[in-house]
């Protein structure tokens, strides 16, 4: 079980993360993605939820017509891990493939 | 296209959809739905997407593991019209085939 990210590492690692930002006020991370559709975003949707299933570790999301935010967190080590970034990632690569 | 209902109309709708309630300070309906998993909140949100697809007409929701908050409005008509009602019944019959 992968522990809490010192600040240090959370920061480099949202460094390689276009656009996720820390929340302010907890210890999260988060995006907002706008696609062309809610087609679209829901496929994309769909492919994160795959993933986050398969790690066991989901997201919190909310999505309005093409606009879906993301946060993520790891409620059971109480902050950002190497498995929300991990998550990230995923979400970055199936984001990409909808051009 | 259907138009924003009177009070009447929608507190009348209100009464037939379990859980639904008014939004506070917004012409909209909401519901928080709870089921056992994240699959199977995600199956839920799956049916009620391909639906508002299908209608033209999708929700604002936020999903963290097994919660969906789901809110209705007709943003084109700037309040509650038929399709919201429409919808949430789905979502009823949606939620309601996850025993």
């Amino acid at each position: 079980m992968a522990g809490v990210l010192s600040q240090a590492e959370r920061d480099s690692a949202l460094a390689e993360l276009d656009g996720w930002t820390a929340v302010e006020g907890r210890d999260a991370i988060h995006k907002s993605y706008t696609f062309k559709t809610f087609n679209q975003a829901f496929a994309f949707m769909t492919r994160v939820a795959l993933a986050a299933e398969k790690m066991d570790h989901h997201p919190e999301w909310f999505n309005v017509y093409n606009r879906v935010d993301i946060t993520l967190s790891s409620h059971d080590v109480g902050g950002v891990s190497q498995r929300d970034v991990d998550l990230a990632k995923k979400a970055e690569r199936f984001a990409a493939s909808f051009g």
